[in-house]
């Protein structure tokens, strides 16, 4: 692979969301009860079959007001710094973001879904089933951010 | 967003693995103890300061060697075709793989890492920290996959 060379991706949907703009979105939207709505493209809908034997999804998308992004970053949760891939910022070098949304219901090419903390409008990228043996870990240590979430300064 | 509209993304490193093809790539990889190289250009390298205190990342790659894909497609687990958002297939209208792996160590722009199963010169696009509050799920419904994972077919 050449370093400099771009890769091009095509949204396979858009995410309709209750949160209108940047500051509507929680720090902690995964906690919330509201609803947001995927659509999926027509033309990707056969793909959706069989998704809604899973309780939760990962939903990739695109920061599409993302504008540019610095290598250490401030956060609610810190009085310091931390390194960029070390926080889930949403300005980043490639803006991909990735939220784990309990999936409620499917109707054809719409999923209902609870815990998404995309902006509406938000590009979807991609869908992938949330698996626990593959996705979760039993020992983890959160770095920097333990004891910190949940104490997040406005 | 306009529906056609193709976003454009630059790889921020590249992965080194013992998985020199397709074929050498395990199905479940995550459980391997086997060692990948995680190299992040150097121009990135400060992003990474404090990732160190995460004992797990998420990384997100680009499925390289991908060419095409089909909406409803056979696995290795079950004799029936499931849609393609329903499962990890890395044949996907957008090639992104997406990994849980543990972080063994860090020195400077490269991440030793273990349970990675993306293959030998794969383009690296993110890495975001793993955090279980934000990332678990407790009570989780597996889908079709239920029961299946450990029993694949060669």
């Amino acid at each position: 692979m050449r370093k400099g060379r771009s890769l091009e991706l095509k949204p396979i949907g858009i995410i309709h969301s209750p949160y209108k703009n940047r500051a509507d979105a929680p720090y902690r939207g995964h906690r919330s009860r509201r609803i947001s709505l995927i659509e999926v493209f027509e033309q990707f809908e056969e793909g959706l079959q069989d998704i809604e034997g899973f309780s939760h999804i990962i939903v990739i998308y695109w920061f599409h007001k993302s504008r540019g992004y610095r290598l250490l970053v401030r956060t609610p949760w810190d009085d310091v710094p931390h390194g960029l891939f070390s926080t889930r910022s949403p300005h980043r070098p490639s803006s991909l973001g990735l939220t784990v949304v309990e999936l409620v219901v499917r109707k054809k090419n719409i999923l209902k879904v609870k815990g998404l903390d995309a902006i509406d409008g938000t590009p979807l990228l991609d869908i992938k089933p949330y698996i626990p043996e593959v996705d979760q870990r039993s020992i983890v240590k959160p770095g920097w951010l333990e004891g910190k979430l949940g104490k997040e300064r406005c």
